[in-house]
């Protein structure tokens, strides 16, 4: 699993923003549309649930040869057998939870500083998520960092990352010039009309 | 660990309810109180606050040599080392998560029906709390299935269980009377003016 190549086009399906395509509907498009990893963020359902659509989008994205990764609930991620967990800033830490990790899981943590970059490189992350690039529709207390807090952590921690928040067509090309190894996604993609086509041409901007 | 003795008087502090006592104030009463089993239960808060709370409020159990039981989020439950988790019919089924306890792990499974229970008895549940006994303050889901059915399911499922909704001094006897081992309680106890007051006193109604 090359991380850095895995982490160019991140998607992350999303209930209000995609609606009214469900969770998997919207996760066929974006493999449809190239997309090199996937992220079930759901912080309204039961664990139950959670399940059953985590399992639903690791046999979509399977096919695909594509990695799921669940976003805070570890043990969600443990029961599906996906194939990581992304950790935010108010999740639990990664030092606590490095003993329950299967043999090459993939864990990304949300960083926002140097520090906290440093800190993800020295717990063992996969991976950090750096953000918000910019203005965001989807997170509600996601402050923007910019993308010079960006380039400032990707020139002093060697890890592979991802800028997150407010990416879109228009600023994707900038975005990628701070260094990152790729863009994760939410509204420009799963929030256009045509998904699929959405993704298609972010990879081709990407590329 | 006899699971039997453990569920006699199982008591769940809770934020609102509790309030203006803090979540481990409430905790250190009720161990003072006589109460035999903690759960810690709180939907609100982030993984990484969850864990600070339940590494806390398990070094009060500890001194006290009470269990303390995590409802619902396994991750939190292994990476504090609670001595189990409680898993609601809306959490991730027991058989998704058998293979990740740890030997000896506490796991409760909530109980509704004859069925449910037994197939918390066939997967392994270590007891069952069924719900809810009387109409309750305290979940606002939660339906009413009233002592028949607890008697119901103590009579057809032989599993260590306790009866949990709505318990107070006035029917615990009754409660008790079901077969159940002992009893969950929330707004009773933690609730109170004198949280310890009120957790010895049930003590002495349920012996
Ligand atoms: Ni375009």
């Amino acid at each position: 699993m090359n991380i850095r190549h895995m982490l160019k086009l991140y998607v992350i399906p999303d209930r209000q923003i995609g609606a009214p395509r469900t969770l998997l509907e919207q996760t066929e498009e974006v493999l449809k549309g190239g997309a090199t990893v996937i992220q079930l963020r759901d912080k309204q359902s039961g664990g139950r649930e959670l399940l059953e659509t985590a399992l639903a989008m690791k046999r979509l994205c399977y096919d695909y040869n594509v990695p799921l990764i669940i976003n805070d609930r570890l043990d969600v991620a443990l029961a599906a057998q996906a194939d990581g967990v992304h950790l935010g800033q108010k999740d639990l830490p990664l030092e606590a939870v490095r003993p329950f990790l299967p043999r090459g899981f993939i864990v990304g943590v949300s960083a926002h500083t140097v520090d906290q970059a440093r800190i993800a490189l020295k717990s063992g992350a996969s991976y950090i998520g750096i953000g918000a690039a910019f203005p965001t529709g989807s997170k509600e207390d996601a402050h923007v960092v910019g993308l010079s807090r960006i380039r400032e952590i990707m020139e002093a921690v060697p890890i592979p990352a991802v800028a997150i928040g407010g990416i879109n067509e228009e600023n994707v090309a900038e975005a990628m010039k701070t260094g990152v190894n790729g863009v994760a996604v939410i509204s420009a993609i799963v929030g256009a009309p045509h998904i699929k086509k959405a993704a298609r041409h972010f990879l081709s901007l990407i590329s």
